[in-house]
């Protein structure tokens, strides 16, 4: 059994709780990903390999491998490595969007080979998932794997053109949330077992780790976030924390986000801060998570497992609280 | 029916020489990638609809069509939809990677709505291409695009890597074009039937489409391909055509494209022509496409078939005679 080196937190507290099969199927995930760099040799380049054995979470290969259960076998950690790939290949092409020089505290592919490899790396990391379903004929993997690609790509989209409209409604937001996270946080669960409970489960929690996400962005600290505050701001991302604070504040609705540097930026983090719209934010992701769990009542699943996915629930928010 | 407003004379000229079940076919592929479109209103944004209606030579469809042949039906249709989607997907991420203004004389995505944008209108048209497949369980044609897509960023980024060194050795070259251009028609004759000289026969046309495309960068005239002599070499990429002419004139290997402007850009082209290159890759190219036509003849086919599938082989040429 492998183990990732530094497995994070809330993954840490669900591997510990669980039986066996869950850690040996989590190792066997790394296995799969980790021959999806080797196969290419020179040409997959050092970058795509990197991106492979930096770990993160792997919160979605985990829902994935927790929905299928112990009975999930070969086709559960495929499934698993493939949205991890998908997973990978969208953060590699938001960085070239989002010019990020670093994610999870390490630079980032488009800041260390240029945007123009990163764009191809992408691509390469994402036609990797398919070729891996493929290969074993996991037509309903595909399908749901696909969908859920073209629900990112359309999140990208909408987030591209709601850039810097500081006005943008709620509706609109949570819509992009849902297509950008909630999506691929929604076909975890499907992948892993294809009911509706378990659907909502993951499209739930899914939309509430964007929210907090997008609360860390104003609140920081940056010695945590591993980024500036106010990152996304500076972007021309228009998040839930300042829709909300804008009810408050209307003025806020008229914030010029062109003309914001690094120290307006944290003003204006501030000032979002100081009408409590991160409470309510947090407070209404952590309201989505208690409902997302309820969910899992209705389904018939095992103790253990039906714990697991509870935890996991749990984790999306510790990483906040 | 319907039938591409602006067809181009390869593709003409297959279906004047065709009976009416190509042209009906290749409508309903139009149909087809015309509803990729508007299935996603404002969120594909108009670039996206704009590179699925702008046409182009409609190749690869067409290839999977006549391999298919007249019994190829509808999943023959999904194939040649998906592949023209998968190809959209590369040019418009090509053009990020190229900063390019133009793309068959018009405007690329990357030009217009931002290199960002770009990237994620490539990222949706990919994902529709496997949604497309993967909705109607076509499990084989899946597993062949996905593998070519693999073949299409590895391409990719072994031309990045390559990018510059005026050195480069013609058997690299070569690996490069089969993954970046072979791979695609290859699997555009696979998806329509699965054979090894089919493969074959798709592999070389792709290849030898590949170097005219090198040559005519270099040869021009402008005012035929839409954009200045040497963009390639502008752009760092080496291709046979200079590989070929440093066989004769071994400086041309230390020359820094680097330090390469339009004006030096000619000059080169020219330095490369005196050199008689451009007829020796050409002739390259053509002695190709004679060997995948004879290819054709150890498959059995009917005679339509065979004589259509030669007239795209002399469609590759045609374009550049």
């Amino acid at each position: 059994m492998t183990r990732p080196s530094a497995v994070p937190p809330p993954v840490t507290a669900v591997l510990d709780a669980s039986s066996r099969w869950l850690p040996s199927r989590l190792g066997e995930v790394e296995d799969l990903l980790r021959e999806q760099g080797r196969d290419h040799g020179e040409r997959l380049g050092a970058e795509a390999a990197t991106t492979l054995a930096a770990g993160g979470k792997r919160l979605r290969p985990l829902l994935v491998l927790l929905c299928a259960g112990v009975d999930g076998g070969e086709a559960a950690v495929r499934a698993a490595a493939a949205i991890e790939l998908v997973h990978m290949a969208t953060l590699v092409h938001d960085d070239v969007l989002d010019d990020a020089p670093l994610r999870r505290g390490l630079p980032t592919v488009a800041a260390t080979a240029g945007r123009d490899r990163a764009v191809a790396v992408g691509d390469l990391l994402f036609s990797r998932a398919f070729v891996l379903l493929a290969t074993h004929g996991d037509a309903r993997a595909i399908a749901l794997l696909a969908r859920a690609s073209v629900a990112l790509a359309g999140g990208e989209l909408a987030q591209r053109q709601d850039a810097f409209d500081a006005g943008v409604s709620e509706q609109r937001y949570l819509d992009r949330c849902r297509l950008k996270t909630g999506a691929l946080f929604e076909c975890a669960c499907l992948l892993g077992h294809d009911t509706e409970a378990l659907g909502a489960f993951g499209a739930q929690i899914g939309l509430a780790f964007q929210l907090l996400d997008d609360v860390l962005d104003v609140s920081g600290p940056p010695e945590r976030t591993g980024k500036a505050r106010g990152t996304d701001l500076l972007d021309g991302t228009v998040t839930l924390p300042l829709i909300a604070a804008a009810a408050a504040d209307p003025e806020l609705r008229k914030v010029d986000l062109h003309k914001l540097d690094a120290r307006n930026a944290e003003q204006l983090c501030d000032r979002i801060a100081a009408t409590g719209a991160l409470e309510e934010v947090r407070s209404r992701a952590l309201a989505m998570v208690g409902a997302a769990k309820e969910k899992l009542a209705s389904a018939a699943f095992d103790p253990e497992q039906r714990h697991l996915l509870e935890l996991v629930a749990d984790g999306v928010v510790q990483r906040y609280s």
